[in-house]
């Protein structure tokens, strides 16, 4: 597989408690998934909860490989019904156990069964992990969610109940988690204090449905309510709904990035449409690094709306600059490694009928390691394209990230090592910007604080591990 | 798998003469071939020559199943390397034999191998069968590509070269066919005197190459040298390239649906930029059907770049107002009869930063049953659009094709039954506006007659069989 | 795939007119085909006629990989029914387009569709090949059966009828072939005539049954009605059965090595039970070559009836000297060079307790390059034999053979280039003996001269070609 | 899948300690897992560990498809090498779960990883779990491996060394089970103070090899040391070979239907020949239900032996009777329920030249449902057999087995409902004789009591559950 350059956001996950009228509860949850396949595109996974009894089929590969052809639809059917249903998407690391770490993870323990999905990290992983091996638990994954299900399990034998057993477990756990928890009777949505990642409630007629981003509510024709508080257990069950807020009330976090590239356009996180943060970005960039050009256009997909917002507010016109390939997936294998430097152009071909003896702005959301910013830019020069100006949507990355995402150190970050000058000669740009951090934070209309953006500023909301704790 | 309620073009076809320097030459057909897989993706083929010995790869499904993972990349190795290679994608009739029809043809002759990939469709398909027939012939495809084999054939037991017999053939077939032909020791391009579909010519160092569309040269790194002519054979061999024009000189009927809808923006088509047609297209609706509106959209992908084009003529804003999910691939299996309504949602979602509160001109490149443009349309209301104004970037489609494309009667055409209005009030439309036949042949800069626009005007370039002669 | 050291049959043919009451006839032809998989490995295909309409499918591999399996299974169910319907079961030469090799081959001609299903070799396959091509035929297979096809196609064009038109290709082809055809509205039996393959009739109620063996016809619960003759014509259509014998009467040759070793021990081939004349060819090798010893074993599975003949006529103990793996399949992928000389242990085993310490007589019923035997007889000397007299129950294999097996030339032969001492000497053991030619033409009551055993005496019932014209 | 109507082993094990010469240790687990196949056929796994990390690769299917093929060959390659590495095959309970049950379980707790493989059943399985949920475990698989794992992790925390926490676990574990467990830096051997699963040890080169059956030892080349005494732990290290013999010395209860029917007879277990053991049921069947007949004929495969045995002491002639099909696997999925009575022809077909006109003894190891036995004695009537007497090699089945066999209940069990008439007239047979339970205990040499044949008599060697504990 080629690299994509880009930042990975470790999962999107999915759950919907009750019986949706006329359709059944995996299609449901499958579909949901569908919206969220852009969070997490290693494994997948589905259980069902049937009075009690969880069946789950988790695997590697995307959910039309999974869950999609003859195979996989005859294993959607072989979860058979079910009252409650959860969901995830994975990335992950690679190697010959990852299967294992496919979730949700299904659990037995004294109180019968449950099932987790989780989108996070915990920053305290390793040492929660070697306290409860002191005490004799054994672990049969790498995944921190693993972690969580022994401690809520060991909460759960002095607790009365499952959610109580929750709020305890959420004194231990420390990073950024947003988690869905099935029981036997009973769909949690749990969200940590600093709401680093994103979880909202959706309704869909009786049925209550939760979810890492509102396009996956989209999806399935339920409608947006609110989302998790940073802080709070939601519990559905058969009474309805209702929360643990115990946990609530603290500075929040939210992931500057989620907004920047990893969520869709379409959704709506923490009350602030996608794609409006987008286009404010290029908004705030026109304003920070203006240029003379004829034309602006964005690296598709995710720079598209950014690209807009700078054409918007610079009065340049906008233009569609490339065509991004659909059909060379994850299964392609390079057919000989001289043939390597071509894929850039299967992938991602610039039109010349735009490009070509232009001026060109083009926007991005990121650069990580450079080469395929560089890369980009050359196919622009090869299309005819007389100067081009990089402008990127938001602050140069040059710090890890210990929240949930894949940059664990600085090492191969072109932007912590060079700086804009060095970093545009590397790339081969006419001149680069990138998006101030003061205004990174007025992507919302949120007062300055409800964001962390580590990334940018080093800055972040608690204290982070030595070593980057994660898989 | 779902219909897309779109057209669908018959094939994409690609060869190459040469080893090229440091690359495998099966490389080169795969990449070139992934830039083309949106001409058809129901079979693919890869054929290569090796000293005369031609060994063949086909089967149904996308590049990325036939080709990709480790089975198949396993097949493409076993292809071997060899001095001239050809390939193909193609959409076709469905059933039980459809993996023989798959495409590139390899037969044998007393000459020796003939590889064929063929792109179009002869109109005298069935009355040149039954002649081969009467003479002995047996077929075991349903393909109009093993007619043009056996007529080759048949003109080179009296013809002293196969270039003479292709020149030959020409005159006994009819309608719309686009070829590469590999012999023994030979590469020849083939295009109908009308050139109904596209054929291009590029160079790759030392090497030649065919290919439908020139995407597929970028795709490799190649460069475009000239358009095949219509009625020209090109012939690739030690000597060289050199033409037969024989054919050459009539009347010209390129497809003028290849431009607003069958290739890709990013190629250009017989010295036409396609994104500069289609982008013209937008700006003739804007002058022919203006409206008062807050945001211009386009359907992805096809209808982007009209709407950029009526954006800027109009002077409404452009607005980037679906997303398309790249997820659901053709492995799709609906979960449950009842989630259908859903999918429309799944595979495109309105983003409501964008059409909330708003006036909409949405652009489309065609409306075929309308059922899909209903279901468009409903969603922009559900996400909170005001009006929805539709404007498609061609004339009413309302008569069959016979040269290459899949519709083959009026009968599910929605405007050959309706008016403008009533389609208008069929896909729930506040209004509805096509592109004129006048203003579809301005679409690029030549004079009217160069463009077959028979599926509009059903005023046909060359006499059509009572019956469609299709598989 | 390791070597198995045999001799390879190139076909099975299976076909059935009529449909089984409360079965599926699909489903008949599969249960038919799986008691001929013996016969061919390598590939295997279906073709069912519905009203004149044929759909086949045929691919690479197993009965279970093609039609097995869910995959497997959905492809029969596409089948659909129908009222006549064939099968094939093949082994062939490898390459790349061997797919296109597997039959039943499905043509279409002037008076419509056509399947055929074979089992034999052309001796005059190239000549005949080359006057078709002279006259403009494409071959898209390297297999006879297309030139089969064509001979019939064109005599069908005057004649008045299929089994007419097949009776006159009979006098174009030369050489050995099992056939069945469909055509539109008939199902034929052909057996050239020598009847060097077998092929009989069988009845399933109403329906007309043809097969290979008789084993298939048991397969199915069908009853043995009679052989075709050879030279026959058989015929089912709506009016019965009926046969045209103007080829019948000549000089028969059957495949003595049919008897030894290629069908199943429970068939009756031209009215001789198999496993008669294999326990016949082991009481003969006794006579012929006897030896002291304490126990007689055959190697699994065809030298165990010849085993069990020797042990009876010698008077030394019968017994089950080893375990053969059911479970190391074609798919078998060895592990690493080094771990090669152990397969041989993990696919044949021998059983101490039978052969420690024991004078061995080991049946086998044939050696073709010895490595094979050489193999089996150090296993039996490891496990603590302390004597191996190996008895074949064949004469020794010194010549090609041109009617439908898969040795070529002497080249490989160990009894070509070795007398019977060294050859014992190659394959390390004590003695030596095999059945004499005289005795091989009495392993069924017929006089001698029925049988065609070239490969022992190079005697060629008919004349064959200076070069071995097989694929 | 169709039901063979046979008992079923529950699994087999392997493990290898020491790097083999100039061959892979993981192609040598492969190795040995092909010849112990028969043992468990619904998953299979290997796992290796390299230096103190274990990688494992385990999921459902034969060995041919989980290892074998391309995509197999591509996981064993990814496992790399290492210098310890064990291996298992299993049958289990179906389910949608069920991928996870398949072994070697791997874990890591506080002193690094384990991976176990486990033959066998705990009798006391569903205490222990309980006990270790109250203390806050989880459990992810329903298999019994995952709490000998935890039991062996809890010892593990307070003992100086993990064959010290083993020999604690044995204390709380009871039943039958035969483990290798591999530690960062051991491999261990362990088998139940009872004895009632075989295990044995090997010496290839200077590597330590431990096998279920000494045919996995033949399989790789290894040669048989002796086979581990029951409650002893064997443990392989840098320092070579050692024992703990702490829970040596009780009673042994060696599973006698190992020797009947699910070990391969060119095994030798606990220092007897399974086929000497079959021969001996044989000829005490001879001796114990004489009968006046023609020939003697065996079940394939496992009622081989047995026939032999009958037929030299009675003096009847041995025939060979069946041929059983080698391709109908598991994949094979059945054309339509009317074909189903067929089946038993095309998996075994009796051979007429052997039985028609026949007085058949007819040799099977076992009658459970008796559904299987009746269709064979149905087919070999309708082959011509006149009389068929039916001799079992075992006593009548008819208690359940608590100690790995997959007879959970009485139930179904043919014999524990009708007398021994009866059951001759519910499958047909002119007559019945079942193997005495005196002479069961005679199969090997030992003294009476060494054996477990609880199923024949209900006399178990420790106390069983009121409810059988497995899965």
């Amino acid at each position: 597989m080629y690299d994509t350059g880009k930042l990975r956001e470790e999962c999107g996950i999915f759950g919907i408690y009750g019986e949706p009228a006329g359709r059944s509860i995996t299609g449901c949850v499958l579909n949901g998934l569908y919206a969220l396949q852009h969070r997490g595109q290693e494994s997948c996974g589905i259980a069902v909860n049937n009075g009690g009894e969880i069946t789950a089929h988790r695997d590697l590969g995307l959910l039309s490989e999974v869950f999609g052809g003859v195979f996989g639809a005859e294993k959607l059917k072989s979860l058979g019904g079910g009252q409650i249903a959860i969901g995830h998407v994975r990335y992950g690391t690679t190697g010959a156990n990852v299967r294992l770490n496919a979730q949700p993870l299904t659990v037995n323990h004294i109180k019968g069964c449950m099932a987790l999905a989780h989108n996070g990290n915990l920053t305290n992983h390793h040492a929660l992990r070697k306290n409860l091996e002191l005490s004799g638990s054994i672990f049969q994954t790498t995944s921190d969610t693993e972690v969580i299900a022994y401690i809520i399990t060991r909460e759960r034998l002095r607790r009365p109940s499952i959610e109580e057993a929750v709020s305890a477990a959420m004194d231990h756990i420390k990073g950024a988690y947003s988690l869905v928890i099935m029981s036997p009777r009973k769909l949690m949505a749990v969200r940590d204090p600093f709401g680093f990642r994103p979880l909202c409630i959706g309704k869909l007629g009786d049925c209550v449905v939760f979810a890492s981003e509102s396009c996956a509510l989209d999806g399935i024709g339920a409608s947006l309510v609110r989302d998790v508080e940073p802080g709070e257990i939601v519990i559905a069950d058969h009474e309805g709904l209702r929360s643990i807020r115990t946990h609530c009330g603290g500075r929040t976090a939210h992931c500057v990035f989620e907004y920047i590239y990893f969520a869709r356009p379409d959704s709506v996180l923490d009350g602030v449409p996608v794609q409006t943060a987008r286009q404010r970005a290029g908004a705030f960039l026109a304003m920070e690094h203006p240029v003379q050009a004829d034309v602006v256009v964005g690296v598709p997909d995710s720079g598209l709306d950014a690209a807009l917002g700078y054409a918007r507010q610079s009065g340049i016109p906008y233009g569609i600059g490339f065509i991004k390939s659909k059909y060379i997936g994850r299964t392609f294998i390079e057919p000989g490694q001289s043939n390597r430097e071509n894929l850039v152009r299967i992938k991602l071909n610039p039109i010349s009928a735009t490009v070509s003896g232009k001026r060109i702005v083009l926007i991005d959301d990121s650069i990580v390691r450079g080469t395929t910013s560089a890369r980009i830019v050359k196919t622009l020069r090869d299309a005819g394209a007389l100067e081009v100006h990089m402008r990127v949507s938001a602050p140069p990355f040059i710090n890890p990230c210990y929240f949930g995402t894949d940059i664990s150190s600085r090492e191969h970050l072109v932007a912590a090592h060079n700086t804009v000058e060095e970093t545009a000669r590397i790339i081969g740009a006419d001149s680069l910007g990138y998006l101030s951090t003061e205004n990174v934070f007025k992507l919302n209309d949120r007062p300055v604080g409800g964001f962390c953006a580590g990334c940018f500023t080093g800055d972040y909301p608690e204290a982070v591990p030595e070593v980057r704790e994660c898989e």
